[in-house]
């Protein structure tokens, strides 16, 4: 059990934050669910039990989206570790303000789905939009934690893939941002244009 | 740290994502037994407590089925991404679809439960069998993505692999519809022809 | 990407086994506290936030007799697994059948809890003796299903190794079935008994 | 399968304890979550909903403040661990504590929140700062257990970084101990100081 060499330890330790970041991508996503169903008082028939399923549909477009933004976040956390060789206090304490973010998402998308069919329908899309632009800055200080100092990206890292990723970063951030704008105008629009950003990162990324 | 090999590099991602999968069945698996419980006001007697205890049978009978079912899922999933040598975009989205409807198996399964014993009985079976008919699709599209193009199969895996799996694809699928379609009769019948279904998933999978 | 050899695809099947139901293990023992909160309503003032949190000794009692059960059992589950060469069916079953019980655990928990302080007190605890009486059970057939055929147990297994797991795990189930025995006469005796166990389990295991 | 070398062997087994913590740290950090929503009954405007939002801040500085607690005690926990050679039954038994403990932090996480701005609000901070040095004893009593016996410690741990960690244990549980006497005089002051804590940790560990 000798001193394990320091270069082989630090990728460790990465992949250690790496492992329990997974962990925390996984549990949120899956959280999402914990508290959908459906709740029914005095006689219940066939047709009130259709009814009341069929009411939920905010709550389950809600599901939807999140569990498609927190997956594209997991990917994209993913395609950021890959590029780190070791971490420093500025990658955990970054990377800590994400995971924060992410395990609140279903607070976010429950406000949605619940209020989506009342006259609160607006604020609680600028909520929901408005809380996944701060999952964006996250992501913004965590890939500037990363860039910042020399030693923590891999050497085999080129200039263009950094650029490239930044730039990614950045339009991610910059869409998000839009979608919040347009939410305070038009929410229904905001949450178009959120799906629309999907397809885009799906197809292209 | 240079370049890692893009054969092995393919590989890791595979088992990443099917990491993630596993801690997305594990935690829905676990998350079924959450809202399990009785409540009882004013003054409670060995007797009242256990009549409310049998009294939710139906919640415990539920929770059988669906701790099953997903058990199966996750076998199915496993044998499925044993074959996998790499993943793509496809395959990506198809696993992405899966977990997010296994994420939500505990809804369905608590609306069974729950509405068992009321008039609604019917259409809680019609709901319960048919989200397992989306699961089943879910897996038939995913298995579709490992297909469809060359390069994603393992080169080790042959032609009458490939059948006997699409084979059991399509029989979970059909049976799945059966007993779906057998809901809107006889809801009673339907829960027992999933039952059977177990056992022969057991004793000859 | 070759044919992996199959004594080590077994061997990694078992792991990979082992992993999921760590998972479990873990999730299900996390869980345990998810219910546990203090709820009041109207004028809140220190005196009577203390006594809310003071009085629910009961549900602070059965979290700690329910961790620690639910982390003996994760140790006896990994001594056991280490001794597997391969798994097959019956290990999948039996496995499943405990893996069911012990997700389940925080719903005997809960009741334990919420009604030693009532009338119903004896039917808790009976419950949840009971309960774990049935979880020996499972380890049993897990047991059984490890021994009942050859080339499942590790070859480095010896014939004492075996009797004395057959053993620990037939007082084990002894032990439990006393205590549930005991809960119908002394319901305190019978806690008092499980905890009891817990030091000779901590002590000579 | 031979018999696996004792060394590694012992090895393997700490790794397993600290991945099973590492899965109870990760799932009480996003458990914290779980109940964090805004209720509506009635007509729901985007005022009443902005308001209901705002007015969960307690909330939300609950969950801020623990989530950061538990990642901390997370980092801890793994360099404490990174240390230990093998493991045995103290480990064992103080590891098990300091989990029950970490797995129940969504307790007094929700009591802080829910009772600030109550009159019950010092009893909240109290508890939630009393919880902390349970905590950091549990952590101390861990450590005893690896340094009480030769053997635990891997070998290439020496005496200045085995003093260095005694002297972090004690600090942190020194401050905590502060932090609590603190709250019963001024609760405000009590929360600040853990706060200037947290900085001090992210700054010079």
């Amino acid at each position: 059990m000798e001193k394990i060499p320091s270069e082989i330890q630090l990728q460790k330790e990465t992949i250690r934050i790496e492992t329990f970041s997974d962990g925390v991508f996984c549990i949120a996503v899956t959280l999402l669910s914990i508290e959908i169903g459906v709740e029914l008082h005095g006689d219940v028939t066939d047709k009130i039990l259709t009814h009341a399923l069929l009411a939920k549909w905010p709550i389950y477009l809600a599901y939807v989206i999140s569990f498609v933004n927190v997956l594209l976040a997991w990917i994209g956390h993913h395609s950021l570790f890959k590029m780190l060789h070791k971490s420093d206090n500025s990658i955990l304490i970054t990377n800590g303000l994400l995971l924060m973010l992410v395990a609140l998402v279903p607070f976010p998308t429950k406000t949605l789905g619940e209020f989506l069919l009342t006259d609160g329908f607006k604020t609680a899309v600028i909520f929901y939009t408005g809380y996944f632009v701060l999952i964006s800055i996250a992501f913004r200080l965590l890939w500037y934690a990363a860039t910042g100092k020399a030693g923590i990206l891999m050497t085999g890292i080129t200039e263009k893939q950094i650029k490239q990723t930044t730039r990614n970063e950045n339009i991610g951030l910059i869409c998000n941002a839009i979608i919040f704008a347009v939410a305070f105008g038009n929410p229904w629009l905001a949450l178009a244009l959120s799906f629309a950003m999907w397809v885009y990162w799906l197809v292209f990324a």
